[in-house]
């Protein structure tokens, strides 16, 4: 007969984790970069007041269980007031990214059946030019006080957000409910056919939060000050929003202002010690303290993540500058933080370039996390192995099913492919070598483009690289070199391809290279590859 | 309508933490000194190996669904692999304090019905004196290899444990079951009447250990060499068993040798970076090192709980052997642990004399455990107040009933009186002002004064007894009997010393006794043996 634990077993609930804040950090700041220009300040004390505020908003505005409420917001104190009022009463955040194009908005926000929509200032042209066709939207909620709400706007009875709040009683309890229940909702910017949508749970969510606060993760204590320049709106700001309150850390939020200059000046000014974002938002920053001459006073460590961090950046931070590089890989159906590059005990003694290589990779699984690489018949690939390999994961915080897709399991025998090619060491540290559809097939072998992508990044006259497969009569694919020149620099094809000596297999080395003003970016930020090899469809390599 | 998140969902389970050991650190060392004296070295991967060897073999015994297993073992690496095969495979790890007396251990491990039991060689006379009393065990297994087992012992079928790993396939897959199945089970031993037991699940055991695992809390990393002192027979030692896997940090065990000396030179030759034990083992180890006029060369910190860390053993890790010292609390009941003394960034500016008295507290509720301090009408003291009051937690990994006392609950609505009397300061952290009033606490472990005084109360010539704790200069505290004879009785306090021995262990036998002419009462008729306290406070126990 099974014998059941007799320990008490609360539900695991998004909610608790601003309440531990509340308590334990009451006094802790929040400081914001506001859409309105200035920096605001309030605490975590501050802020689940007027969450609770906010739930009683939602409460009188009709919002019920389980009802979505999309957000068009940055990074800042009422977005994150937005995470816990929605989720903490039961209800479903839905974050849209408000890169996407405004037609790509109205369908997910249709297919979400959001009933509410917040957001910010900037957005509201945005808002009022397809408002018409977010039928499901019930009530528009500027996040602004009454002096910025606009006199006049297209949307009909459009809500000042802090209007809601200051008319709302602060009397109210988070509720309990089954942890499985659904807290947030963020959509994939998929690059074929419509986006899809990955619901959390509160139970994924908090054992994510628990996951990447460990030292070998985000490493969060209550003595950082932690920026997330990766956005609230999109993978849910790699899980800080939650493990900064579960830590107790200082929240700096930059607003929309992500250059490097601004970002520096919050940096010194709030005493930043970890920040997070993607590489090109590193590269802005680091473009400008190298101009400006000056050096980071707080900054102990950042993490890169979103795509590969090239092995340039990583050793400028660290040698340069003094900062921590921590390489992360996730994505938004991982909640996101799959893997996390900590270093092992064995690489106490490791010579600088050692360690640099082994930091070139995007980590080890994150516990409760697990991956595992197949080759194409499906058969898994041994750790330590050479070949690279389709990266499949499966864990508490990894989607099981789409929203709305119900019917159909992206799982392959209970793991989930996730697109990408890596390889995987001997100690678990996993290299993301490809996007499986943008991997190169040359004569039967995969070659990885983000490692030519690197080493064209580490030219000094490259600002940014893509990579494509490009049709060869003899091998099928050969790698075809897109390339962005720093502003007055000059360098030719003969150059590029010379600079790859040594650094790759002679086969590796691109057949070709073309010069181009700009390289398309998708919503999130990514090279939009596929864009790319539409353009070099009929590029004639050379010999062929 | 509920709507449920799409994330996958996988049961929490204690196996999971062995396997992500043996995947992403197969080759990260698990030492022990061994009680059979020498060193003993192997890797998680070698151990993951052995655990599944031995959940075969427990199969092989017989061992089904949630049967108890009892073990009586040191820190060691077999001991390691009882805490995965048992609870991995289904059944449920008990672990039993050999330090209690043969009697109690008798009910315990009959209360428990324990099915089977492994021992160290340490322990064979004491099992062999008890063995025909255990009547619910049906296979004793000394854990030993074949060279060490005895020639002949009073127990029919003795087995022996490298006999049973060898024999048994390492075919073996960790089986999947609900996250609620209890896991492991621990017995206070309880102040009043018979021990309790706390059953421990899967689910509270992994969100324990995520929860300890955080920087703020044991903040373990792949990079830390860890060894508990603490033991793994009591209070899980303190998790560290299941945090070490799940972090990759290299595990050294100490054997039955605690000793100042043993322990100083295992840290130097292993380089271990975070010990954790209670305060009279670090005695032991601080007059070692001072004597010896040694350093620690890679100590980093240490972890002090089970009793108050004495302010001056604090100043004297961190001042004169720079190791940060971790103060906690927590209880078997807490799994065990309830708080943990981490900074917070307003320290950081703090003198040396105002960060020790931050330490001097037990610190911060780790994430998911909530404490909070009531007065003797039950209402909640706000957190600042100069005021102590009972000590009441909750959550995912607090107990909700004790085992075969399913019926009653020792919740106060939904909170577990914890029994110690605390002050909670503005930021959060406990202060354990006066320990759960009856309580002798003796070298960490616990004395239950109800246990003696009964046993007084037993001798012809007592009318009543109270034992009170009395401060002692090694153990903290040490039992002191006060008694009011019968009229016209006559016993000199030799008599009732030795009216102790074979009743309970050695070191529970009161060190003194004093005779009164009456024991206060209180208004319910209760000694008041607070009063007794204070009234012999300066009382001097014979050899101090």
């Amino acid at each position: 007969m099974s014998l059941f634990g007799l320990m008490q077993s609360p539900p695991l609930l998004v909610s608790s984790l601003l309440d531990h804040a509340e308590r334990f950090h009451g006094d802790r700041e929040v400081v914001s970069r506001r859409v309105e220009g200035d920096v605001h300040r309030t605490t975590y004390g501050a802020l689940a007041a007027r969450a609770r505020k906010l739930a009683n908003a939602l409460k009188t505005l009709g919002v019920g269980e389980s009802d979505r409420v999309g957000t068009l917001a940055w990074n800042g104190y009422r977005h994150l007031e937005l995470y816990y009022a929605v989720s903490g009463s039961g209800a479903v955040l839905h974050t849209l990214n408000p890169r996407l194009a405004p037609d790509q908005l109205v369908y997910i926000c249709g297919h979400a059946q959001d009933q509410a929509l917040f957001f910010d200032l900037t957005f509201l042209p945005l808002v009022e030019a397809v408002a018409a066709k977010l039928t499901t939207v019930k009530h528009f909620v500027l996040m602004a006080d009454r002096e910025r709400m606009p006199a006049a706007s297209k949307i009909a009875n459009l809500l000042c957000y802090e209007d809601l709040v200051a008319n709302a009683s602060e009397a109210f309890v988070w509720p309990s409910f089954d942890e499985s229940r659904a807290s947030s909702l963020c959509y994939t910017s998929g690059t074929t056919g419509n986006p899809k949508g990955v619901l959390y749970s509160h139970r994924s969510t908090v054992l994510h939060t628990l996951a990447v606060g460990l030292p070998d993760a985000l490493n969060l204590s209550a003595r950082d000050v932690v920026l997330p320049v990766v956005p609230m709106f999109h993978v849910n700001a790699w899980g800080l929003p939650y493990a900064c309150c579960m830590t107790g850390a200082k929240l700096v939020f930059p607003g929309p202002a992500l250059d490097g200059k601004s970002l520096y000046e919050l940096f010194e000014a709030e005493g930043v010690t970890m920040a997070a974002g993607v590489p090109t938002v590193w590269q802005g920053l680091l473009a400008h303290v190298d101009g400006a001459g000056v050096r980071f006073h707080s900054l102990e460590r950042t993490v890169i993540g979103g795509a590969a961090a090239p092995r340039a950046m990583t050793e400028k931070f660290e040698r340069t500058y003094d900062v921590r590089v921590i390489h992360a890989w996730g994505m938004t159906e991982l909640s996101p933080v799959g893997t996390v590059c900590a270093f092992k005990a064995k690489h106490a003694g490791a010579s600088e370039d050692a360690r640099l290589d082994v930091q070139a990779k995007q980590g080890r699984a994150v516990y409760g996390v697990e991956t595992k690489i197949v080759d194409e018949q499906g058969r898994e690939i041994p750790f330590g192995s050479e070949t690279s390999g389709d990266l499949l994961v499966r864990g508490p915080w990894v989607i099981d099913r789409y929203f709305g897709l119900e019917q159909e399991s992206p799982l392959v025998d209970g793991w989930f492919p996730t697109g990408d090619v890596a390889k995987i060491d001997a100690d678990g540290y996993v290299q993301i070598t490809d996007r499986s559809k943008d991997v190169i097939k040359s004569g039967g072998e995969w070659i990885g483009s983000i490692d030519l992508e690197n080493i064209a990044m580490a030219h000094p006259a490259v600002a940014m690289a893509a990579c494509i497969a490009v049709a060869h009569p003899k091998w099928d694919e050969r790698p075809l070199l897109v390339v962005v020149k720093k502003p007055n620099a000059e360098v030719t094809r003969e150059d590029l391809l010379a600079f790859y000596e040594g650094k790759v297999a002679k086969w590796w080395v691109p057949d070709d290279v073309v010069f181009v003003d700009a390289i398309p970016l998708g919503a999130t930020g990514k090279m939009q590859k596929n864009v790319l090899r539409d353009r070099f469809r009929e590029h004639r390599l050379p010999g062929t």
